[in-house]
C-alpha cells in the first residue's frame, strides 16, 4: 500500500451545483483523501456552460475549456469526471472520447449509463481503465458499491426502492398535507425540489434509467433500459383521495422501482406507486430520502437509507469513486467483464403475483355491491378488506378493496368484468401491495 | 482486468455455522465468484475443534489440519480465514503467523480486531498483506466497506447503530410481550438465539468491540477497546415497566452503540440502551436485524439495515472480503496507514447534551411532586413530557419525566438532589432519548 508520489489529476466538465459539490469536497477534505489513497487529488481542468457565472466555489485555479470535449485530450488528465447529464448530447461525447483517450471517467448520469452504458463498458475494458457511476443510482446512498463489493458473493434475487427523490418528497408531502398531485407539484417546483419539466421524475423515466442500472449489476445482465420503460408508470394518477384511503388501511404510498430474479432465472422489473404498510422499513422513508433493497441468496435482506440528490450526497458518491480509481480499483464496469454479462430472460412483470389495492367508483343505489361481490367469486378473487364510502357528498361512492396475493392475470379478468358492469362508474386506481 | 489463471487458494479456521457457511458459498456460488473477480477461489485446508464432526457441508476434498496455526505454513495458501473467534488465544495466534507468513487474513473476529487490530494492521502492512474483518461490524450489513468506500470522501462525524442481535431480540420481545428481562433472556437461549453465558452480549460488550471497530474507522483514531468499555452499559437493568412506559410515550428502547466527533475533534463514545422514537428509521428495526447510522460532512446521513448474525449473512460478508482482495484492493486495514491513525482525544460521553428519560419510584403520599418539581427548577432542567401513575397496586408510584435537551452534567446535578428526597424511594432508570 505504498503512496504514489505523483497526484491524481482530474478534469471537470459540468460546473452544476454537483460539480460545485465535487469541487467543495475536493478543497475541504483534501487531507483526508490523501490519507485515505495515498495520494493526493488534483483538479487541473473545468468546463461548463459559462466561464463568468457566480459560483459557489473558487475555480480560478483550474484551466478554463470552452467545449468540454477537449477536456479529453488534456495530457496530463488522469480522470474525466462528467456531470453534464442528459442520454446524449455533449455528455456522451466527452465519455466515449475520454475512454478512447484512456482516460478513466467518474459520471453521475443515469440516462447514459442506462442507455449506452454496455457499449461505454467494452469501451473501457478494451482501453483498461474505469467507469464508475456510483453517483448515478440514489445520490450519497452506495448502492453500486453495495451491489459490487459488499454483497459480492450473493445471488441477488431482488433489488427495488424509492430512486427518485422528487417522487418521494411530492408523495410524502400529499400523505402529510392531504392535498393533490398538481398542487403539490406547483409547490415543490416553486421550492427547486422539482423541474419547470417534471416529465423524467414524475412520469418515472428517472428511476426507470436507476433501476435498469441496479439489475444490470444484480443479475449480471446486460442493461436494457427499453424494457424497464415498457412496465413504467408515474405518480401523476395517484390521487389525495387514495391517502386517504391508504392511510385508513395502515399504508403509505410509494414509487417504487423493482426488479425480480425468479428460480427459472427469469426477470421482471417494473417501476410504479405502490402501498406500503406504515410498519415497514420503507415506509419510514420520506421526503428527498432514497432507499435501495436487496435480497441475497445468503445475505437475506440489506436497505440503504440516504439522500437521494443534492448536491453533498451527490459529490460524496462522485469522489468515493474518484478514490476508489485512486485506490487501484480494478472492477469490471458492470461487476462482471461484459463478455459475461447475459441477455436477460425477462418477464412480463405485470403477470407477477401480488397482492392488490383497487379503487372504484360506482353509483349509489341498492344491488352494487352484490354485483362487485358475484363478479370477484366468479373468478376466485379472494378479498382481504374492504370499504365502502361516501368520500364526496354530491360525488359517487368509492369501493376499496385489498386481494390476497393473486395473479395479476386473474385480477385483470377481474377488472374486466368490473367494467363492464353499468353501475361501475370508473376504476380509479390499481396499485400493489409490497411488503418490506 | 484482465483474468488471472491460477485459483486464489484459502485456507479456513474454524468450521462453526460460519465456517460452513462460507464452504456453503463457495461451492454454491463458485462460477458468479470467479465471474465477478476474474479468479477461481479454491479452498485447499481447513481446521476445527473435530475432524469427525457432522456438518452441513462436505469438507471430505479438503486437506484437514488438527493444529489451525499449522495453517499458516501450507505453501500454497494465499489467505487464511479465521473463524474460531475469541480476543486472544488460538485466533489471535493463528492471525499473527499468517501475516508474519505473508498470508491475507480474512476475519469474524470483532474481539481479536479490537483489541489488537493496531498492532495486527502494522504487521499487515509490513508484508504487505490484506486483514479484512468486514463480518465482524453488523454481520451481512456491509458496514466497514462502505465507511470505507461508500463515504471516503466524508468527514464523518456520528456512526451509532443497533449492533448486536441478541439484545435487539431480546429488547423486541419484550416490547411485544410484556415480559421481563430474565425470562425473554431464557426463552432466548432455549430458542439459540443467546449463549448460555450471554454477559458478552447483555452486558454491552460485543457492541462495544463492534463500536470500537467503527470508530477508528470513521474517524482515523486508533482503536481503543478501553475506553469504549468505560462507558458501556448493557440491557440488564431495563425494566417490563420501562417497555410500558416508553410505549405510552411513543418510543421503543434499543442497546446502541454510539460514537460523535464533535468540531474540535475531540470523541464521545458510550454503548447504552436509549429510547427511539417510534416513527424513526432505527425503530423499525426489529427482532435479529442491526442497522447502522453514518453521518458525513456531504453525504448527511446514512441507514445501512440488515441480518447482524446468522450463518448467511456472515459468511457473506467474509466472501466478500475473499473476493475484495481476489480482486486486488488494497486499502488500508483502517481506511489509512496506521502511521496516519491519530491518538483521539476522547472526551466523557456522558457529558454530551441529550434529552434523557428519568423513571422514579416514590412514596404515595401528598407533596411529593411539588417537591419534584422544586428540584428540576432549581436546576433549570426543562421537563417535556410527565407522567405519574399507580402501575402496581400495592407498589411505589412511578414518576416519569421526559427532558428537553439538557447538558448531562446539569442531568446528574438534579439526580442527586432528587435521590436525596425522602419521598424519592428510587431512581430507576435513565435513558437517553437519541433521533433518527
Amino acid at each position: 500500500v505504498a503512496s504514489m508520489q505523483t497526484p491524481f489529476k482530474i478534469a471537470i466538465a459540468g460546473l452544476g451545483t454537483v460539480g460545485q459539490g465535487v469541487i467543495e469536497i475536493i478543497q475541504k477534505n483534501a487531507v483526508l483523501i490523501e490519507r485515505r489513497t495515498g495520494r493526493a487529488v488534483e483538479i487541473v481542468a473545468v468546463s461548463s456552460f459559462s466561464a463568468s457565472k457566480k459560483r459557489s466555489v473558487d475555480i480560478s485555479k483550474y484551466q478554463w475549456v470552452d467545449n468540454a470535449v477537449e477536456l479529453t485530450g488534456l495530457p496530463d488528465v488522469d480522470c474525466v469526471v462528467e456531470l453534464i447529464g442528459g442520454e446524449d448530447g455533449v455528455a456522451h461525447e466527452l465519455v466515449s472520447h475520454a475512454l478512447e483517450n484512456g482516460k478513466h471517467v467518474v459520471t453521475a448520469n443515469k440516462a447514459m449509463v442506462a442507455r449506452h452504458g454496455l457499449k461505454l463498458a467494452q469501451n473501457a475494458e478494451f482501453r483498461q481503465v474505469a467507469l464508475k457511476y456510483e453517483a448515478a443510482v440514489a445520490g450519497g446512498i452506495p448502492a453500486i458499491k453495495t451491489l459490487m463489493h459488499g454483497l459480492a458473493a450473493n445471488n441477488i434475487r431482488s433489488v427495488f426502492g424509492i430512486l427518485n427523490g422528487t417522487c418521494n418528497y411530492i408523495l410524502s408531502e400529499m400523505g402529510l398535507s392531504g392535498r393533490g398531485f398538481d398542487d403539490v407539484l406547483k409547490e415543490a417546483q416553486d421550492k427547486g425540489y422539482a423541474e419547470s419539466d417534471p416529465t423524467f421524475d414524475v412520469d418515472g423515466i428517472d428511476t426507470a434509467h436507476k433501476l435498469c442500472i441496479l439489475s444490470a449489476l444484480s443479475f449480471g445482465v446486460k442493461p436494457d433500459l427499453d424494457n424497464v420503460l415498457e412496465t413504467t408508470s408515474g405518480i401523476r394518477g395517484v390521487s389525495a383521495l387514495d391517502f386517504k384511503i391508504a392511510e385508513e388501511l395502515g399504508y403509505k404510498i410509494k414509487l417504487l422501482g423493482s426488479a425480480h430474479q425468479n428460480d427459472a432465472g427469469e426477470i421482471a422489473q417494473m417501476v410504479a406507486p405502490c402501498l406500503v404498510h406504515k410498519s415497514a422499513q420503507l415506509a419510514s422513508v420520506d421526503g428527498s430520502f432514497n432507499a435501495v433493497f436487496f435480497d441475497g441468496d445468503f445475505v437475506d435482506q440489506v436497505v440503504n437509507v440516504g439522500r437521494g440528490a443534492g448536491a453533498g450526497p451527490t459529490a460524496s458518491a462522485v469522489v468515493a469513486d474518484i478514490m476508489d480509481i485512486m485506490r487501484g480499483d480494478e472492477s469490471a464496469v458492470f461487476g462482471v467483464e461484459t463478455r459475461d454479462l447475459q441477455d436477460a430472460k425477462w418477464i412480463d412483470a405485470s403477470q407477477n403475483d401480488d397482492r392488490f389495492y383497487i379503487h372504484l367508483s360506482v353509483e349509489d343505489k341498492p344491488g352494487v355491491m352484490a354485483n362487485i361481490s358475484s363478479a370477484l367469486s366468479t373468478h376466485g378473487l379472494s378479498i382481504d378488506e374492504l370499504i365502502q364510502r361516501h368520500y364526496h357528498v354530491d360525488g359517487p361512492v368509492s369501493v376499496v378493496m385489498t386481494t390476497h396475493k393473486t395473479a395479476r392475470g386473474s385480477l385483470d379478468l377481474v377488472l374486466e368484468k368490473l367494467k363492464s358492469l353499468e353501475s361501475v362508474i370508473s376504476i380509479d386506481s390499481v396499485f400493489r401491495i409490497i411488503k418490506f
